[in-house]
């Protein structure tokens, strides 16, 4: 039920000089498919990571944070899906200590260099002796740089593999730039989507890479919602393997080179986020909710928010149904004390819907039809109380969203 | 579908002496439905209201407001389903203020001693001439005291009207309070419940009133939620008629006498709004939440709402799927930044299932499908913090929601 969301074609998907990939089925998820990824990076690769800010982190997200602080000198990044590994206490953290010194001895390479990432079902323990076993497996497979095997072993409740690259030539050095991304339910990363992987071949810095990491973030995976509930595992990684001979460090950071890079990094981002969105659990809408006027960003991320996790707002997309009022009551309800009802406008696509606090005027029921039948939709709201704006992706709430949920773990 | 709630017996409806009811069918909601309420009370009687903090607040609580600004002599209410009269903008108010007109007329008093309230769908005018139509039919019907008919005529989605009476003696006096509400979706009310009337004939002064139906709003309306959108027409008012000899001022607020007739009000404004949830659309299960162990109670609602408004939370228990870890999720991301994970506790009504930050050791995953079957759970959640607790009443997320919301209008 993907909104306009193709697997990506193999050849599309460009290999990253410097990252190696491998992929395994360790019966962790369902018997027969992948779920196990173990990505291998080139010595003096570059790495950075942002994490979910939920205080109930799982224990991989723990591991990787004390891992990064050692330096950076990432080696490899280990994967599984079907156990999220969170809410399992100090056997949960052994567990995942286990699988990095595990790949760690198979690399001939330290523990620290290893970063764990698991995602799936809460509160259980990890199958360590079938994921040992797939990471066996894993490392038997490495050399190739499939990353379309890549995107579908990490997948949990997603319908499409979701993966993008960018080629760029910057100051004469052909780069590439890789992702892949994973998410479709409890969705609204505080930091980063449930599992994003961004690798380019370029020298970054590690100081540059946690400039650029964020900025990724807070432009793509913090910008979107499925269903407001922020998991114990978001992760997003960015990787600079230094295969190309292009060097970014501090020194030319605000160059063209580095700007040219970074916005591609950007803009896989944002495609493998909004991919989330397009592939949300049960999703049949892809809503894009911009807001301007507003006296801060803050308060426009507010109101866009508000707007984006309201039930009524999403089934009333799922049904077509121009029941806009909805659209203003979570307007009004975003914490905005001081609002005056009579700025704002809404528009929804071309359609100018409401203005001065209540129905415009010109506005027909037939022209809200129009535009709810389409399959992606802008909704743009003004406040018309100062400069600043924000835009935040969404989609509808389905019946298939509880059809989803209700039957995740049978 | 509605969860262990049935249609209140008419004769446990106690009616309120200085309390005259009228209905009517004024097809604004379904042809030959009752849709319009009029509800007179006698000369010296003294009424006080809370409102929702939404911005985007409908016509009638702007007027609402305006009227018991006026000293709170309120002869009669007026109220109306099928149409919110929310996001009307200046027709919207006009409108508001010319029910008002009307039925002052009709009861030979003044505009000002009216207060409307409307509920239904937002963004479109009240269609006044049935509307007044209605009215008059409302003002012929007067007289009777039937709080069936009244709940009845204030149901949207409700599938069930919901009432209840108390009977009490106090200091001599036979004293009655009876109440009604309407709500069943865009229930997270944020003063009140979308329409809550609880009269009584005790004769209680303003000040008093004011005091009470807060206390008594914080602690029932404002504890429930169904699908976290607080809607733009809630209200809530609490009316005393005086028709009772018993007299309640500041003087005596803190005595016995006041202390009983609050109690019964509060376990009334309780029982509505616990049937509000009962009736929350779509729902199948009864979802008590406590959380204790907070520093404040702040605290406790923030992890109790956020518990409580977790889409995938709900889907489990519309499952009857102990996937628990959900629950751990909504409480590491309630916005507690301090949150030490290791003292959290989790109980499903008898059955402690987290301890320190994982899984408890003797949880089996039959006892927690044991608990989810039932049809009223109570999930309590220990911070280990401090000495704060709240309750929060809620429901499951069911297919049944959706399809409410997506055929509201149609």
């Amino acid at each position: 039920m993907a909104v306009n969301l193709a697997v990506p074609p193999r050849e599309a998907l460009l290999a990253v000089p410097g990252v190696d990939i491998g992929t395994a089925s360790a019966a962790i998820a369902r018997p027969g498919r992948r779920d196990v990824l173990v990505l291998r990076l080139a010595e003096g690769a570059r790495t950075a990571g942002v994490f979910t800010r939920n205080r109930f982190c799982a224990a991989p997200v723990s591991v990787c944070r004390e891992h990064l602080t050692h330096g950076g000198a990432v080696r490899a990044l280990v994967v599984n899906t079907g156990c999220a590994n969170a809410g399992t206490g100090e056997r949960g953290l052994a567990d995942a200590h286990a699988t990095c010194a595990h790949l760690a001895h198979r690399l001939e390479t330290e523990s620290v260099g290893i970063l764990p990432f698991s995602t799936g079902v809460i509160l259980e323990h990890l199958p360590m002796m079938r994921l040992l076993a797939g990471v066996d497996a894993a490392v038997a497979d490495l050399g190739g740089s499939d990353w379309l095997d890549a995107a579908q072993a990490i997948m949990t409740t997603d319908t499409v593999p979701k993966a993008t690259s960018r080629r760029l030539d910057v100051d004469g050095h052909a780069i590439t730039v890789t992702g892949i991304a994973k998410g479709a339910g409890m969705i609204r990363p505080d930091m980063a989507t449930m599992l994003g992987f961004i690798a380019t071949d370029a020298g970054v810095s590690a100081a540059c890479l946690q400039h650029w990491v964020r900025a990724a973030a807070d432009a793509s995976f913090n910008r979107v919602t499925v269903d407001g509930d922020t998991s114990t595992n978001d992760s997003f990684v960015l990787m600079a393997s230094g295969a190309s001979a292009l060097r970014i460090d501090e020194a030319n950071e605000d160059g063209a080179a580095a700007r040219a890079l970074r916005a591609a990094i950007i803009s896989v981002a944002q495609e493998l986020a909004q991919a989330i969105v397009r592939d949300g659990e049960g999703a049949t809408k892809f809503i894009t909710v911009c807001v301007d006027g507003a006296r801060d960003e803050a308060e426009a991320a507010a109101v866009a928010f508000t707007v984006a996790h309201s039930p009524l707002v999403k089934t009333a997309f799922f049904a077509s149904d121009p029941n806009l009022g909805r659209i203003l009551a979570a307007v009004g309800r975003a914490g905005i004390d001081d609002l005056d009802v009579d700025g704002v406008d809404l528009y929804l696509d071309d359609v100018h819907v409401a203005a001065r606090g209540g129905r415009h005027p010109q506005y027909r029921e037939e022209d809200g039809q129009r535009v709810m039948a389409r399959p992606e939709i802008t909704v743009r709201i003004g406040l018309g109380r100062g400069s600043a704006s924000t835009t935040v992706w969404t989609c509808d709430l389905s019946h298939e969203y509880v059809s989803i949920n209700a039957d995740y773990r049978s």
